[in-house]
């Protein structure tokens, strides 16, 4: 099985961490490709960035549509990801989305932890659209950027620590789900902190890709995720 | 009070139907200019045309950010309209949002009338978002494609009529609202037809916008909208 | 347009406080005029007052049901709105639903401010009842009666400032609404004083009805708001 | 046990059909009062009716609060209800919420069987108010006015036995619902007829104001039914 | 009328608290008999406990089938409660359903207190599956097992009040409910202390359950809980 | 890794199709074992049933519980699922969970085709308490008991194909799921003459287990799930 990992923004710092995180827990049968971003963000901290690496993301899907079994966008956000299903049949998979479906097989709530504060809108509506909300006990967010996360990992772990302690004392959170693939390499430290399970969207993803090719799945043509008819694109 | 609509994709045909939908209603000291983006989709046909036009429709709007006291995205779905809300203080309208707002006013419950067929999940999730679900009687779809709409005014008039009428008979609509830029111009004849009020988005856009703007309102920048810290673009 | 905005209480000041804030941000072409109950309550201070104020509001709104083209029940609760939709062709608003519906376009949560703090559960109802409650991120009240906030200006902004603050920064409201006529005035000190939009709800229904008025809409008469059969009246 | 049965309209025909239902299930310790308005209209066929109705009830119940030990408002939507509990301590029942909690016993889902079509929409929000859509199959209605109810007692039983039976079959419902007071007779005729509970309101809330009275419930004084401060009415 | 009481586990002790809570609210004409489990757990403490209790629950319910007319399982969650809808006419209740529906007539919103911590998800699902979510304002918890409920009554009532006030005070409670069967004895206690109705399953069960006898209702056999064809056991 | 797959029900040659497709789409690395119950029903055919079931599967997996990765029980209703989490550190899966989880990415929307028409509210619960109701399109029953199911294949695949095909066309699924583990053999087929994917929880919760395993992920024992204090059970 061959796996499209793409870091949707230019960061080459990043993208180690996630290719790093998408290959501890991967099959040995897995060939396992991370990409980043040509132009775009250097991270995405919020909406316009989010728009801009959407339409660059695609780009990237597309190029390489005809050499992967699956996709995996690999911001919890997934910006994009709507239209990389209607363009593929390959699956394709967010990294958000397939960390907090893992979580529903472990608790009854997960919180999300995420940065920075600004994104806590953001972060919510993107569970409420996957229906996932009664899950979620809470978003909490630590005031760091993202292209900050790398730059102090004491910093970040204490910051982190701090806000799962809280998600799972005064949330009743039982799962915690990393909000940010700048994040990926923190779930164990994390998972060992606070004694509960730390799920990082980038490992998540990759298991989630190896179990949907493994059964043979695709995504659906039936119905919003149909291609369009083509349209006249002037650009 | 200086008004900037955009429609979205690339289609001169449909911006005048847009411009003159917004014209009708206009209040006479209303400024309004409706300008079309120079590179994108002739039409949103589907997820893929909206991850485009985002991006070109908020270039279009930061270009212009300076000349304009309000904003209107003029799409049913009006993608990149959180974008724009983060990176301006001016208000900035979609046509589905401001239809659906004003149609609560009107009756319990509104049908939005659109097409393709497969656009309806797409719709739906717009409508969720925006947290008017408890409102919406139903999505009712007519098979045609948005670039379609205008070669057959008849059979669109036709079409739309039928899918209205069922919204009201089958699913409790009181009020209708139509779900796409390119049926501007038909929202009096359907409403003559059906016998209930029909919203034309762009229509009630710039009623909003003139209702924000004259009561000196713009958009919250102490949450979710707040600008991001400038990130490292590489382009 | 002429527009008739009834304050359902039989106070002359807060009828005062309501007219002006009805006029300041009305177009130059709107005829506005402002009137109270003769009979009922001096303000609202519970559901009983509510029941009796709704029928003498009905009334009023009855013998002037010609002389206007839209209809603003100036209470944020707006109790016998329904009927009054039910009996006129004419548009109908309350200031609780024009504050929400246009605050929904401002930020992603409003937080509404009220009181007593009695009164909490049935503003959540109200919210409920329009359907926004997605959109609602807290309600905060003040320990006031609705008489007492004319009496001391500086309490009231301070007291309202306050339940904002904590709105704002516990309960991430992006935007306030103010959640009672009698508050009509305070809405830019506050808006100065927290640095969020503040919505009255007067202001935002004599722009709504301009709005709707300007387009030319009016009640659904296809369902719920449908003139029943008249009955016998024993009275 | 002291009960009193408000009729919230002046028609004596429907007075004597709640109060026969009212006496058929009541235990023998019960002593049960039916009392319709002196003013207000002959039949709630629509909100006005209700609005009116609503005074003329409060000013009922608040001449007799001294005397009884429970209070009932025998009409689906119970119009001023939330006063009634805001005015008194005695525990007070609304004959839809009464049959639609004892519903919630039986089956996984019931429907509302109620009249005219043109209130599908108000008896929707009610269900929605008490917190019990999750619940509700459907609301079905039959086109005929509440005052003919009594005109034709079969067609009055054909027309709810199809009602019920496509709730049954179409909507999944386990459980009937009767949507209007002046329904109460036919509980048993429609059970037979279509094998499912099928549950009158007027008997439902005898029988639980005599759950809550013999328990020794009174309504809750500590929040949104607390008293309101005695204001100024100038009536 | 004769009724069913059983308690789901093994203990002698709960079983005399819940025979004296259920007789002392019991109309004179009711015959009513309290069993316990003949195997099972000593007290439910989790989910095993649960399942446990839920077979010989319903072992006990079937061998006494045809001596009752209803029963109720006295345990907050009633495990086995569908499963005794299904194979009896007879109703069924369940203690915390029963006091969960007697309170929504009481108040706007009711919290429910219980014990120990661990099991706040586990009553979250309870209220959510009886749809009664939106009336339910907390959930609170005492950090005690079930069994040791009856070793310290004061610590017991010194903790339950605590947890009740700040219900009240912080989540806007204005009706307590029991969450544990162990609890029978404390309502009118913890009434008197706190001000606002505490509703004790037990006795609300008896109540409804001698309301819809009274009032001649059977559980639903027109769909989910129909019987199911007999199947071959193999025990 | 080993995974125990747990057919709740003493049926053995459902016990073959459940172990067939299970291994079907396993890793080679997976050792599987599928066991059934020693007692308990031939097939779980309502809410009785399930009961019977929840406790030998409990016994089951207690007794296997220190030799095993992971487990799943193979009832797409999983009875026992929580009591199973809460007794075990290694992670358990539910099928009807797993493949509903799956299908979250690949459609919009999702259908459960299940039977008997009987247990449609039961599966509506399931996914209700799953909090996925937002993304199923709806439940559809066939008529036929689960024992039945394998005694002709034609007539199951043709029902189930015709209420796949009402799914999709009326209803709006593009998904499906199967609702129940003696369907597992039926996946394939019905997708090639739908032209969605068709999704066997069994093979689904064989590939999540894998993927769980594979990340190191197990039941959280921070809340819900944490082991409760041993009671003294009489048995």
């Amino acid at each position: 099985m061959k796996l499209l990992v793409i870091n949707p923004n230019t960061s080459d710092s990043m993208t180690r961490v996630i290719d790093q995180a998408a290959r501890r827990y991967a099959l040995p049968q897995t060939e396992l490709v991370t990409l980043h971003l040509s132009r775009g963000p250097a991270s995405i901290e919020g909406y316009l960035d989010a728009v801009v690496a959407a339409e660059a993301t695609l780009e990237l899907l597309l190029a390489h549509r005809a050499d992967y079994d699956a996709f995996i966008i690999a911001c919890f956000s997934a910006h994009g990801l709507h239209a990389a299903r209607e363009q593929l049949e390959a699956p394709v998979f967010g990294i958000g989305e397939a960390a907090m479906l893992l979580a529903c097989t472990l608790g009854h709530h997960f919180s999300v932890l995420t940065q920075p504060a600004r994104s806590k809108p953001a972060v919510e509506e993107v569970i409420r659209g996957y229906g996932l909300w009664q899950r979620c006990a809470s978003v909490r967010t630590v005031e760091m950027s993202v292209l900050a996360l790398g730059d102090d990992a004491a910093a970040t772990l204490a910051n982190f620590t701090e806000a799962g302690r809280r998600a799972i004392e005064e949330d009743g959170a039982e799962v915690l789900v990393l909000g940010c693939a700048g994040l990926a390499g923190i779930d164990k430290a994390l998972e060992r902190a606070l004694g509960v399970p730390v799920l990082d969207g980038v490992a998540c993803a990759v298991k989630l890709a190896e179990a949907c090719v493994g059964y043979g799945l695709r995504t659906s043509k039936a119905g919003g995720f149909a291609p369009p008819e083509p349209g006249t694109r002037a650009r």
